[in-house]
């Protein structure tokens, strides 16, 4: 894309009343507008960025045999009544609002209940488990703070999968690829290094429940770190019993700031109990289904990956999540030597098929270099005076600073 | 998709409440879950469906340099108060709701406030402009009844489009282009023949707005249309005085009923001026930016096909908006000579990148054809007794039911 027909503009400061990192860099660079506290838009590069994140947790998603559906924010009152999760004195974070044809409802703070009702009109033999299913969707959390960014909004998308299973050996045995999936995710989004398989607590059908915790000094949880078995405790189940339990050792642990980039969680019968989602069974008895379920929220992780990667200079993409793999810098002006060379590697590289932002603007080369660390594309090409006479191109490295020259050819070839 | 894994099933009876013959088809199918009255959940297949919709959508608005982005539902009441448009006396379709952090919000029934907004901090001369930003994002509209199942929800799907433009030139030129952006979705779609410019009321900075309405008895509009000049006059607009502005003549004119499935609005300087969106022109002076805005439903557009193709047997998809093009039938069972040829002739086809549902269940033929018949793939190829014996295969044409014997080979090259 031609950065001159971008209608985005970057911006020196960033707004004095955004206090995380992550907004700060990403509403400069013109990746987001924040709406209210808590409240953002995704302007055409962040768009490009949340919908590399989707596409990864996606693909790991549909290779455990996840089926994509979508499902609406207004929630039944009656629905989550029966599951006693309506009353805001045991669920205090819901948007309540009604409808004008009479009656209240709210909006989907998360989708175990719809999702589980749906269910019920599917599923009714063994033979039918196990399911997984699951949706990127808009979630709504009436937060009294948001002073996090994106990596905590009063509306943020989430990528949220239930499993259905017929027997706790069904369900531990998809809970364990969940799991191998999710350090998959992590890994792709250029985090995995940093990103730990966390025991948290875990509720009524299970002692533990599995945090995915990154480390960063933004988090907003403290958890001790096991380097080599890259495992690590959330505080809150913290205590000598625990760390037994899990044959950890105190002394190898480490206390650590992080954030929580995903979970998973057994649910056992708390929401097909009260829904009636039973089976029938291979003797003809009727029994509840066995859930689970599996969260990652893109916006919170593209806001993660900020906090992570991100240095004085700006933002810094990792090749799968860039909206543009290569940002090709012109220091000509239009109709010289330069923007010529420029162009026709331009059009090369669009022929190719390469995702590439092209800088064609008529600034000045410091201007240009400062947007171009600020939006953080993995590669800076640049097409210069030099380039003219030699036909070769400096290319950086946004991450490491590292500087090679390359022709044209090796550039196609990269 | 092998069928034995989808975990939607097939229901004889549409549920008693649903009168909309969109919803009763889609619902039967497997392909929705009514939530509440008009509050719908989109499964594995309506929502590839969908997704097909909205990627044709996508194709057509990026041709004519939209740039895509995505706004929050939770709206700032004070940005919408500077526009008149927060009353409940002035707009009566809002879901209202507060922030347990202070203050009120709203869900988006429209996006011109805060996208006018985002557009202060980005254009500031002649030289940004024209601008055109389009996203895929749910409002949410209070509306009082909801009886025509997916076209007409509380909570739906919209692609709507904003231009922005220095003056009338500018904004003429591509509201123009627009138009014939619209032909082509809804001609991609499968409703092209059915579908005519239709002259509407326009507000107070053009005489008219333009719809996009398809013949429907479904339809909830009354249309004038002339045939030969494919253009037809709302009844709203329907006098003498109009069809003579629009060299149109009421002998010609058939009166029809109708859907509305799309909008093209010039807003003038309605949203610029109170907002602040001006710029500079090329000598200097400060004027407020002239936009437009251009919707059109993708749920309702969903349902619009489903009304308007569907037969009395089931859904009807055209090719570029169906879930999977073939739906492959094995009346073979498990491990039987048929079902092997099934399962070849699947991998052969998922090998070449067709999309493909395979019905491979061991359930009686007279069942498969009925699902298939409802569940509306474009083609229907049938695995047989016969396909074993003579290598070739029946092919039906879910729309004109012609039934055609093919080989492996013709088919693999349709």
């Amino acid at each position: 894309m031609r950065q001159s027909q971008l209608f985005t503009k970057t911006r020196r400061e960033a707004p004095a009343d955004e206090v995380a990192k992550n907004a700060q860099l990403l509403v400069r660079a013109g990746y987001i507008h924040k709406e209210m506290a808590g409240v953002y838009s995704y302007l055409p590069l962040g768009l490009r960025t949340l919908n590399r994140i989707i596409q990864i947790i996606r693909e790991e998603m549909d290779a455990i045999g996840g089926q994509e559906l979508v499902m609406s924010a207004l929630q039944d009152k009656e629905l989550w009544s029966r599951t006693d999760r309506w009353d805001d004195a045991k669920v205090d974070n819901w948007f309540k609002t009604s409808f004008k044809s009479g009656g209240e409802t709210g909006l989907g703070i998360t989708h175990e209940e719809p999702l589980t009702r749906i269910m019920t009109d599917h599923v009714s033999s063994y033979r039918d488990l196990p399911v997984y299913a699951y949706q990127f969707q808009n979630k709504f959390r009436n937060e009294l703070r948001a002073k996090s960014g994106i990596m905590r909004g009063k509306e943020f998308l989430m990528k949220d999968l239930y499993s259905f299973s017929k027997d706790d050996a069904q369900h531990d045995a998809f809970y364990a690829k969940a799991r191998e999936a999710y350090l998959r995710v992590f890994a792709r989004a250029g985090v995995g290094d940093k990103t730990y398989v966390t025991f948290a607590s875990g509720g009524i059908f299970s002692e533990f429940s599995e945090e995915f915790q990154t480390i960063s000094d933004a988090g907003e949880d403290t958890i001790y770190v096991d380097e080599e078995k890259r495992l690590a405790v959330n505080a809150e189940v913290y205590s000598g019993e625990t760390l037994s339990k899990l044959g950890l050792d105190k002394e190898k642990l480490v206390e650590k700031k992080a954030i929580e980039a995903g979970n998973t969680f057994n649910l056992g019968t708390r929401f097909s109990e009260p829904l009636g989602l039973t089976y029938t069974d291979e003797t003809g008895a009727k029994k509840p289904v066995i859930m689970g379920c599996y969260g990652i929220g893109p916006t919170r992780l593209m806001g993660i990956i900020v906090e992570t990667l991100a240095d004085e200079k700006g933002l810094v993409w990792p090749m799968e999540v860039a909206p543009f793999k290569y940002h090709l810098v012109s220091l000509g002006h239009e109709g010289d030597e330069i923007s010529k060379l420029a162009d026709a590697l331009y059009d090369d590289l669009k022929k190719k098929g390469v995702d590439v932002l092209y800088d064609d603007r008529n600034a000045r080369a410091g201007e240009k270099f400062a947007d171009s660390d600020l939006l953080g594309m993995p590669y800076r090409i640049v097409v210069g005076k030099d380039s003219v006479a030699t036909g070769s191109f400096e290319v950086v490295n946004r991450a490491t600073g590292v500087v090679e020259k390359k022709s044209r050819a090796e550039i196609l070839a990269m």
